[in-house]
């Protein structure tokens, strides 16, 4: 089974068919779920979550009765904890669902110390066995993940895409794309941006020997997002 | 010399008041840099840039021409590089110009393979000798860097506080904050988040043996923040 989770942040990062993407997942039987106000919002949008996790600490009295009220499934956190909402929710949808794919909405933009725990918290290592099961999406993003194994890349509705190391990676390699990248071994948090795929092909080979990679597909939203 | 930086990132995630801040480092004589767009954003904003840098791609004729007709310190990069744009950047301001202290904004924000070069490019082993000296300002968050040594991190106008461990780290502590951190050694990108400051002190204390952090200050800008 797969899942579709919306976490807290801001609206204004959210893709603009978000509603769509979350009719079809649960059309197709997917988990829905909600990780702390991320609950309320499924909810707002008109989606019964199925699971909901956090502390709810930034609910209104009847915003949390709301979500009590209409959840089946609740994992309540504890703050000051050693895990955040986050990676709680990565567990409990990988470990105890045993989701295939998960899609996480709501994760960037915002407090970058959100951000950051979303799109890091996977490194985790009792995490980090479900990174290739992970995609993060936001109005001009998608993120996945890739541990060692050789993949084709294809191409989305995306402009650009690059690559970040996320651990020590060994003989990491792009092929067939318009910037290829001869086997690269390094032990730091290094990007390779700007990637394009070739205009007659629709994908093309990334590898790596050892370590954790993040692909980040991207596009332009309007003039000013180029750097 | 201090420096402020404008790099190419949506104008909605610039601090509110990024005009105010630019003008009051121009008064103290900041030297004032624009990145690619960033160029023609400073003069947009009424500032002449005293440096460019940048392949200016986006930029259409007549805006390359007002660059590089009031621009005294054009450098060109070239696309298909090494470095990306940022890291030029750093080298150029902390290498040739020997900047003391660099703000940057329009970091944040827009497409992601942009905002992690912009992020983490200090992690460049030419350049992470730098990192104590760069700060990055978006209209929520303020994150700095901080190498091996122990530091004084002050209370300012945000409510949170997060570390993230950007090279392995070696018993990096947090002493006198909310949640004090013992000291902790590990080897990947982990994130200590959600952290505050006691009411009764404006400052904690921040240290580590060994490796390089980042310290994201943070605060919420309406309900839909939480995460």
């Amino acid at each position: 089974m797969d899942a579709a989770v919306l976490l807290g942040g801001p609206k204004e990062e959210w893709p603009a068919d978000l509603k769509e993407q979350l009719k079809q997942a649960q059309a197709k039987g997917d988990l829905l779920i909600g990780v702390d106000r991320g609950a309320l919002l499924l909810l707002e949008l008109g989606f019964k979550p199925d699971l909901a996790i956090g502390d709810f600490d930034s609910l209104k009295a009847d915003e949390l009765a709301w979500v009590e009220g209409t959840v089946a499934d609740i994992r309540y956190s504890v703050p000051k904890k050693d895990w955040t909402d986050s990676e709680l929710m990565l567990g409990i949808a990988f470990g105890d669902y045993k989701i295939d794919q998960l899609k996480v909405y709501g994760a960037t933009g915002g407090r970058l110390d959100h951000a950051a725990i979303n799109a890091f918290g996977i490194l985790n290592p009792d995490l980090r066995k479900y990174a290739n099961q992970l995609t993060l999406i936001d109005k001009q993003n998608l993120i996945f993940y890739r541990q060692a194994g050789s993949y084709e890349i294809k191409q989305q509705d995306y402009s650009y895409f690059g690559v970040t190391c996320l651990l020590p990676v060994e003989d990491l390699t792009i092929e067939g794309a318009l910037y290829d990248l001869a086997p690269y071994s390094g032990d730091y948090l290094r990007s390779f941006t700007s990637n394009e795929f070739l205009p007659d092909k629709d994908s093309c080979r990334l590898s790596l020997k050892k370590g954790l990679v993040a692909v980040v597909y991207s596009k332009d939203l309007d003039r000013y997002q180029m750097a």
